[in-house]
């Protein structure tokens, strides 16, 4: 019953109009631009540009309202990837280009679960990205709760054979999202933990911030050696009507079925533009974000955001300062969310050319209004570089430190030579919404998301416009 | 593959341990009962009880976790009425019965919508209670979106015959949920007033003061005049994406299949708890809420909250201050939800005695603190409640006005003479989680919830011990 795709032409149409309304703007700067540019007046005209901006915002609402969840490798990734091709040409970038990512195509399907003893309830619930399904029909069996990961890894045989293993551990809220890297463990590895003591499946109270009856998928894994067991995830307010019968002291028997599969390989794309450096244009300035979702919400916190941000603050720079020095290089990367994917094929389809990139970074924490500068420079220069630091000051960006990973696709870079940033964001409500249904447009507040189109262009212009040369990663 | 329903003993006995904890703590008060009873010490004794209380909570977390959710008529609406016998009895109320209702039961079922055109996208839809099936398989039309029931009431045949009407009413934040009466007849009348225009179905933005992805049910009315036609509500979230899509001169089309069906007559239950007045025995302080509850969350807020907030009250009058002079009779309404079946059967089966209820009232509006006292009393008495009106204002409740309805079960009363009063709750986040899936316990606070308790004891505890009678209502 649905018809054919909407060609690319009409993904494209909205956008177009976004982009006229934007070049009215920036042309009259380009009018205006007869005195030699320096860095503080480039700042000036980047800020004064951004005012009236939501560009940002625009893209990705025409993204989540156009294309929506875009898991990897799925019939919406390939809609993402035409989108993103379409939407860079329309914003005028000077090339625009993909490059093929062969990704392992999941497929969510069917998951149920439900108490069965004591109480009768439903749980919401979700599969893990990756999980085999449960036998069809579903387990029923007892259920083992552990308040963490490391407590089941003490457990025993005895207390897990033949059951299934409920990870119950509480996830706070924080700006940095720095209680994520401690409960993730529980999603990533609780399905291998809990299949070497004999479970036959895992449910985790979801990695997230929120008390909602929403579940949190994302990715987790299998070992080779230790046999593969089906992994969920059920929501916060779930976990607690469990957690309240555990308390009685009752057997807490469940039923989960959830129909999960691996749907075969298919062909992905990082999708590229580039704002070909004047002067430079070997040398390249590469930011970042990640085009594919979760396939349940429609990927605007994580990460269209990412790509609406990196994608205005680089047509901002050419809009308001005309052709950069070196190249602006805007990676939308292909399969984040399961495994940096498209990330490891672009550093494999480039390495040659990797010591050209003057450096990198990923927007991948939502919309949230930056409020750090994090670096991995070559510390002889890092420090020359005050200029833009004051800049961002003024923005109440604070310099952070020299120890940066640079977000999660750029993750793979320093290693390898190039000096990475990060703009930290505000992540106080991220976890409320990330990789659920509720992952929607409306959890970007406009003013949030302007603030960082302005701030990347501010370091993006640095980097791409100034003789500063932070090569190699320390 | 689900065991049988666990017994009533079994369900009361995590209640049983409350009681002990609780008689603990007010035997102490019984002995120490040697003066002589005022009103102000009663306050004092009442408050001191409160303290550590968090009986409300406990009702409210057994019923939750225990039962769940138990629209009118269901299996869970059973078990909800067995459930709260044996929690009466176990908090040792003087009488315990029920009183038969005839109710009809609603089967919520399936239900899928997806925007065909001009982008695929999925929505999360719920029917309303009471609504038709779609034809099997879907209905597939073009939309027509109205801004209001009122634009959609002046359009025509031609605008909309045969295709699918949207209304899409955004409902205001307000601490006294007082948008829910504007908002609330497109859930109501839709229907009725798209089906006169030849409409195939409508659905509505969800009524609710949240951005998310839950669809918020409700009651929704036929007229016998007008063909009947499915109606079902999308999440605010996507009521954007919808509102977005329109926003581009786009056509929309969307599929929606919803398999609702009526599943016919059933019996539920008012359950009723009264503690015998000592002096004035027929003489009877009503304080009430509902027991039923919509299918998809588990009825914390809506009305497990009024169930332990009345219990709670008249459980610690009887702990604390010992037997009432007036009888306190607190009745657990069935079928609220789906029109108030449950009050109307109450009226027609004690018609006889309503004469003998000296005030009534219901806590139906979550777990909010109560800022308000509002009454509908004999005006020539009303005003000299005053050492009432002065405990209440230190707890920073305030005496609002004499024109209360009481709140929904017992809005019917007045017309018959009944006094009624309400507390008002701060309903600012009521309508984020009224009526969907995230109607979950953890959505109730403690420390409010406590203060509920306090409040309803101390006005309850003032008509059933004082010679106050504000008989009868204006």
């Amino acid at each position: 019953m649905l018809f054919s795709l909407p060609s690319i032409r009409t993904i494209g149409v909205p956008l177009f109009s976004l982009c006229c309304l934007y070049s009215t703007v920036s042309y009259a700067w380009h009018n205006d631009h007869q005195h030699p540019s320096t860095f503080d007046t480039d700042v000036v005209k980047l800020k004064e540009a951004n005012q009236n901006s939501q560009l940002a915002y625009d893209i990705v609402k025409s993204l989540t309202v156009e294309v929506g969840p875009r898991i990897a490798g799925s019939s919406g990734d390939k809609k993402a990837v035409a989108w993103a091709e379409a939407m860079l040409s329309e914003m005028g970038f000077d090339k625009v280009y993909k490059q093929p990512v062969k990704v392992r195509n999941w497929e969510r399907g069917f998951a149920d679960a439900r108490v069965v003893l004591p109480f009768e309830q439903k749980l919401v619930i979700t599969a893990l990205g990756g999980s085999i399904a449960t036998p069809e029909g579903g387990i029923q069996e007892a259920v083992v709760m552990f308040p963490s990961l490391e407590a089941l890894s003490a457990s025993t045989k005895a207390e897990v054979e033949g059951k299934i293993v409920f990870l119950n551990t509480r996830m706070q809220r924080n700006r940095e999202g720095k209680f994520y890297g401690k409960v993730v463990p529980n999603r990533v590895n609780g399905a291998i933990e809990a299949a070497k003591l004999g479970a036959k499946a895992v449910i985790i109270r979801s990695v997230g911030t929120d008390n909602s009856r929403f579940a949190h998928t994302g990715l987790m894994r299998y070992d080779d050696s230790v046999r593969k067991i089906p992994a969920g995830a059920i929501s916060t307010a779930d976990a607690d009507t469990l957690e309240a019968m555990f308390a009685e002291n009752k057997k807490v028997i469940i039923d989960v079925d959830m129909q999960a599969k691996d749907a075969g390989w298919q062909t992905s794309y990082n999708v590229i533009g580039e704002i070909t450096g004047s002067e430079h244009p070997d040398e390249v300035v590469l930011i970042s974000a990640h085009l594919d979702s979760w396939d349940e919400g429609t990927g605007a916190i994580d990460d269209g955001a990412g790509v609406g941000i990196v994608t205005a603050a680089a047509k901002t720079i050419k809009d308001t300062l005309g052709q950069p020095k070196r190249t602006i290089r805007v990676v939308l990367y292909a399969a984040e969310e399961i495994g940096l994917v498209g990330a490891r094929q672009y550093v494999s389809a480039n390495k040659s050319s990797l010591e050209n990139i003057i450096a990198a970074a990923e927007s991948d924490f939502g919309a949230g209004k930056i409020y750090q500068f994090d670096t991995r420079f070559n510390p002889v220069v890092q420090k020359s570089a005050g200029v833009l630091y004051q800049a961002l000051a003024e923005l109440g960006v604070e310099y952070g430190n020299n120890q940066s990973g640079g977000g999660p696709d750029v993750s793979v870079l320093p290693a390898l030579g190039v000096p990475v940033f990060a703009l930290k964001q505000d992540g106080t409500y991220y976890f409320d919404y990330h990789h659920t249904p509720n992952d929607t447009l409306d959890k970007i507040h406009p003013e949030d998301i302007r603030q960082n189109q302005l701030v990347w262009s501010i370091v993006t212009a640095y980097l791409a416009n100034t003789s500063f040369d932070p090569r190699p990663a320390p």
